[in-house]
């Protein structure tokens, strides 16, 4: 059994004006620095403990991989607290496209099996590897950290062919062959 | 068998002027933003996988638990990311004593048992509880994060007895007790 | 007579997107960056002036010691703008119990008489001392620095006493007498 | 012809919480941080065009010139992304006065003509020269960094005289003299 | 001709310790908050100016595009003050593949011919189009922004293609022609 | 008498990844996040208390003033945190010239006297005010947060008189009188 248990202790988020914490109001606008705060009078201990991450992600899919989220959308406590979590589920053979996070850092901690894993610099590649069932839990220096995964991006949706081809030099058929895979057209 | 890697995929540390990476060089001097980069050229994989949260830490201690730091300090990759990481033990009654992060939010991942635990805020408080052996995995939006384990800080030195009562409120007999267990004099 | 002028002069708070001033609309939710600002057009000279440091605290209390805020609760020109302070007052025998500013550093700035002063840090402690009636003006650089009295926050409330006496290695009547005296129970 | 254009690729203004984009409701309060996000379902590809900026200004003016800001106001999808834009066109003889952008560095790029610059600093001070018709495009570091002209801010208002004189050393001729140029009384 | 003149007037960076200004000794080791600052006793003009974009780039290349970038390690005068600059040559049919700024935001501006640009978000995708010669200005949040072309990223090196493969979906054709295109092996 | 006493408590800067202090070596280079940090183990009492503001500044001067700095060049220890402080003495008369600190905001604390004091901001102007010999605590929310005076910048170099008069729009013969005062040439 797997429990996420907030402990943020006597200090909070030092870049932040929020006293202490500021659990999101999620229904209204966010702003850039999050979302408002909920009346702390109707805060409860719920709010910073997230039981989401559980139960192991659904890896029956394209990647035999799953990501649940513990950003502030699901874990409304860590608004404005400048960090956030995930968990990651590795099926055999599974893979996690090539993917950023446009607004955070991430360390990657394997609970059990083996993860390659490596990213991309803008002048270096490093690269490390295994290849069993595997567990890792994330973690991420912004609450709402981003996942945007490249192919999803640039196939699933309908973005012109001729475009996504001149971006990034791929062939006609091998753009439109992934289109089919993940539901794009155009 | 446990390890952790670094996956920093294609963003970093955004309130930073380092691009991509700047593992630390610990042996200078650090500055408000942290350590110097090391060269590019001489950083390996290795700068990014961190092995030392693998094994259990010694809990046979007076508050039967241990956190093995992953810190600037232990895994100089994260210098400039803006968040660390650490593993804590518990054995069975172990505790980890009122403590303060200065630099840092904590998200604590439970992999197995249970842990009660809570934060004082300013104006309320929150605490949740368990009880058995129990792996923790606490990440922070920290390079170094600091911790201030608020007994050790009073009691484990030569502050004088009658300065810790007077900000304490604690009684003589109280303070003397707790400097013999815990090393202090004075 | 003692006035608190706010002089921002040309430039403002360099990690605000808020041009010049933001002055705090204090009945609304926060947000993690402060409260929302008030309409300009409405902003008078007096929300950049606060008189409530300009008399002394009532120092008859069981620490014989008073602190006022100049938070942004207080002093709403302060929102957004990264900076706050407080006043001090010590009578003979005074003492400020050891605390906390979750969000801030601080500086005090003796007027007169004398105090002695000291922060206890992760791997060191220094301490300063003197002892007569002080005044000191404090600033910190948050608009809501927080105050956190460890003794309040440990013995002024309903926390379980086994629960406090665990993670303070205090005796159980040491913990049942401070909650007797700050007002807590259980 | 002139357009810009948003190009904002995979990545974000880092130091925000806000994942992607937020493009500023400008109708509502803003914040320390920024305007409230619009609603992403709503948000469009105009939100990221700003074509104000293709016609020259009007430079028909006492100070032969005229700066057309691109920032939150004019160009809501730069709102907590932390940079705006504006267009300097100088006639012959063209100046803008010494001025400050109290929330935000500047680069200024000169596309055609010769233009003198220099900025003072706390104990140096740098100036470099030209002189022809003009046209330069300007970022700044923040979505809203702010423009004062010293001469109006002291002279364009109702600002004792003798107020002015007294901070800025000026005789009282010159001051009044000024009010009556830039539409300042009293 | 152009001219790029850096006109910081009274106000600098605002999230910066550094007053003023900071102009970077490059030879050293970075920093997290950038490089080191020059002895401003030996700073001219000269850090201030840069002529770099003032020429055109060669756009006779696979891309038919050319980035001149003005970033801190050509233009040390931004080193610390949150922004950078750089030129973009597009001849027709040019194209700037898919890429990622991996610690900044960016604003294009069009100076003539049609650009046709757009960004991929997390969640939404916005492109608008044009096509002819182009001189376009770009700026960042940012002195070191970095670039990222993914293609180059992940095919102008020794990545394993089966590696490739696995996190892009590509077929090991699409992989190995654009490995011989871009001068990767593996 | 007046001491400064430095009293960080548990916490301290925020944004910095300095764990609990960075007490600035000030004969290097600094960086934009400030001085490189002391080594903790030669850190002592001293660099944490400031006692250069006990005595009054000689006020014998063409304003009738004297602010003595508390930064981090005078107040080591304030290296990294995000604050620093000044005194500001005022004769019966005494003015400071309208000025600005380029990297901070202020708060001005009356001790005794009377201050007329008020900011420009871009879009509005207050000003309050009084007139007797004064003492006034100054706090910045940075440890460098310079002070430039517009008359000394303008007048008390060799600026050729042009220029200033272009940007100032002040007549010749002004400007050669403040020149004379305040040993500009030029």
């Amino acid at each position: 059994m797997l429990h996420i248990l907030f402990l943020a202790a006597l200090l909070f988020f030092p870049s932040s004006q929020a006293a202490d914490f500021c659990v999101a109001k999620l229904k209204g606008a966010g702003s850039p620095s999050g979302y408002a705060c909920r009346n702390p009078a109707i805060v409860t201990v719920d709010d910073f403990v997230f039981s989401g991450l559980g139960a192991a992600g659904n890896t029956t899919n394209i990647i035999s991989a799953a990501v649940t989220p513990g950003f502030v959308q699901q874990f409304p406590g860590v608004n404005g607290l400048g960090l956030s979590t995930a968990r990651l589920d590795l099926a055999p053979g599974g893979v996690i496209p090539i993917h950023t996070h446009p607004a955070a850092s991430e360390i990657l901690f394997v609970v059990y099996g083996k993860i390659t894993a490596g990213f991309i610099s803008s002048s270096a590649n490093k690269i490390n590897a295994g290849g069993t069932t595997a567990l890792a839990i994330v973690s991420f220096n912004s609450p709402e950290p981003g996942l945007q995964i490249t192919d999803f991006a640039l196939f699933g949706n309908n973005l012109p062919s001729n475009l996504v081809e001149k971006t990034t030099f791929l062939d006609d058929a091998q753009v439109k062959k992934l289109k089919g895979v993940l539901g794009g057209t155009g």
